[in-house]
């Protein structure tokens, strides 16, 4: 297939690298800042273009990977060309693409990029949506050419994923650099916690979270709690952020 | 060295084996519970004992790995023997050993354990602390006859080390959780987020937290904020959750 990539961005960059991969062409990718098209056009033997007027008309499909805010303007120049049209985004409906006139959908891969660090796409869960049923199966099928983890799910599905993401990994993140912290500022190596975090991550991976939950919360141990707060007694919000999780913990039902 | 394991819990189980497979011999397995000392006993060929006044003297190292609170009544009944003694527990100083006057130590494995999951326990990381050099010296190359990763880290810094892990494996555990739940509510599968759960913490064992820190947080990008809010609006409990730990990503010092 040929595709043409809106975008040179994390995830522009990872899923043209994985299309390229699996042996179909990318015409072109565009950015508004050239530098960044051309380096990921390079990478995939595309051309670059920093203005949308430049669009090769000889493709198949727009993928547009570009910011939530960015993407109704965008469809709005590529519509003209009545091609199919994807974006790639969790938060954002399918109807931000109705100027196709039902001849769109969504690609949304579900998982955190970062543009120095490789991973396997086959493993990438990507979810897909499209106008009609015949767009879905079309999209399901190319995006198994690319992922081993292809999902159909709609738009009211897709906002509750990406509102679950968030639960699942930006705020985990956050609470690594917290125990980062609190290591650092007691000249403890960061690297003595990295395997717990690992296994933490592994267990959860069969097991139903609410069954492998350990700590002092959902022991109902009030002396160690005490004892980390009083250790925190020099920083409110952490206090705060303890006390809120811990309490949720205690009132979590462990039978799911 | 002949050892003896007071306790048959998660740590006693993995630590028992640990030292099993790295060739000591355990003498017997304590538990007030019969069935569980006998459990532990016959895995790792020692005698199931549930009574203290069943120890047997012929041992060189007393481990205890009991519930923190019951550590100082099970020390008081091992003194007599003058035999070395320590602890395994985070938020317990090595003085809840005093009684041994001098011949005591820590050793607190930074993991979280399942009886049901198995773990290369050459990857845990191992803190050690004995009452003076000697003995932490002693308690270092011991360690490392079970762990590749051993540390040296006094009763403070294992107490910083203990609350950190409550940021890095209890609460991101606790956040699983709510990601499954919404989930299965929306007729989704866990599955779909599992791989990111696995990528979120992949990313930080070479990179700091900090860096690699994603979402619409740190994005500040309050539309998307705004939306998971509205989704969320018939759970005051998860609202309070969603905006405490949006703002203190919004807080975040970026260049750690």
């Amino acid at each position: 297939m040929r595709i043409t990539i809106i975008g040179a961005g994390n995830v522009a960059t990872h899923m043209a690298a994985a299309f390229k991969n699996a042996g179909h062409r990318i015409v072109q990718v565009y950015s508004p800042t050239m530098q960044n098209a051309a380096l990921l056009a390079y990478h995939v033997g595309a051309e670059a273009i920093d203005n949308l007027a430049g669009i090769n008309p000889e493709t198949d499909l727009f993928l547009i990977a570009v910011k939530d805010d960015a993407i109704m303007d965008v469809a709005k120049q590529l519509a003209p060309y009545n091609k199919l049209v994807v974006h790639t985004s969790g938060a954002t409906s399918i109807s931000a693409l109705e100027i196709f006139t039902g001849n769109c959908g969504v690609f949304y891969p579900l998982q955190t990029f970062s543009k120095i660090r490789e991973l396997n796409f086959l493993n990438v869960p990507l979810c897909v949506e499209g106008a009609d049923d015949d767009i879905t199966n079309h999209l399901q099928h190319l995006a198994q050419t690319i992922s081993n983890k292809v999902y159909r799910v709609n738009s009211d599905q897709r906002k509750i994923l990406h509102l679950a993401a968030v639960f699942a990994c930006n705020f985990p993140n956050y609470l690594y650099h917290v125990a980062e912290q609190l290591l650092n500022k007691n000249h403890l190596d960061f690297n003595i916690i990295r395997p717990l975090i690992d296994e933490t991550a592994q267990k959860v991976q069969q097991a139903s979270p609410a069954k492998v939950q350990t700590g002092p919360a959902v022991r109902g141990d009030e002396k160690t709690m005490q004892a980390h707060l009083e250790l925190l007694d020099n920083d409110a919000d952490l206090q705060a952020v303890y006390r809120m999780l811990s309490q949720a913990i205690i009132k979590m039902d462990k039978s799911e």
